[in-house]
């Protein structure tokens, strides 16, 4: 299937990623985390299909999310869904091989705990990808609460 | 790995599903469609991942959407991601075979087309599942918009 033409732009971001990380915010303990994602094309579509998996140091699944990096003419959008009741749409931009993501709506279930804002970096050199992501949650302004460095794998 | 107890009630929604559908809009004209759907117990844990693919009847890839089907004490949420730039928060019951989920927050980001109120009604009887999708679009009130049947495969 040929790739969608606007998703050239985003093209260095295809393919499927594994490294580890870190977590921290103020209210918790740091951890580190195991992670595989991909951000795979769409069928013929201006969109790239995301999926996320990460692992404590214990091997035991932790967080997990899927969504949708889609290219707009106003530039890039995320699109996520999480286990944990939450939703995130995203504005983006791109510069170069940078992607920078500032929520637009965070969404939650009733039963879901409500996060604030949350912004997104993602940034490739070559065949390795680093992200952070920064979270505003309850009384917590805007801080970092996940930064990884990922691998580019063959699957 | 083991099913998570919380999921025993949705048991009988766990597996993948293909067959067909129509949708229909006071806007639009009705059109079919195959489906593949899956619904797949995450890692030891009390949701479900969801992922579904449309495809038209000249076989090109239509609408996709992905996301979880949690349990929760208050009952089944769903939490969806579209690459229509839109996600859908949702409060569920279930009663036997059947789900029904009524909206709580229908996100959009800033290029799409927002939707109103949706609500998705799924019964499962034996190795077929049917459901039902009602949505509330522009100056449309909640209205039938896709209805499809799909048998369970084996993959």
């Amino acid at each position: 299937m040929e790739l969608h033409p606007d998703l050239e732009p985003v093209g260095f971001l295809i393919g499927s990623w594994r490294g580890s990380g870190r977590g921290q915010y103020p209210t918790i303990e740091p951890f580190s985390y195991t992670e595989e994602v991909s951000y795979l094309p769409g069928p013929g579509k201006p969109f790239l299909v995301y999926t996320q998996r990460t692992r404590g140091a214990d091997g035991a699944p932790l967080h997990s999310e899927a969504g949708y990096l889609r290219m707009t003419p106003d530039g890039p959008e995320l699109v996520i869904a999480q286990p944990t009741g939450l939703t995130e749409l995203h504005s983006g931009r791109r510069d170069d091989m940078m992607l920078e993501f500032q929520s637009i709506v965070v969404g939650a279930t009733p039963t879901a705990k409500p996060v604030g804002e949350v912004t997104r970096r993602i940034v490739v050199s070559g065949d390795e990808l680093s992200y952070t992501l920064d979270m505003a949650y309850a009384d917590v302004p805007l801080t970092l609460h996940l930064e990884a460095t990922l691998q580019r794998i063959e699957v």
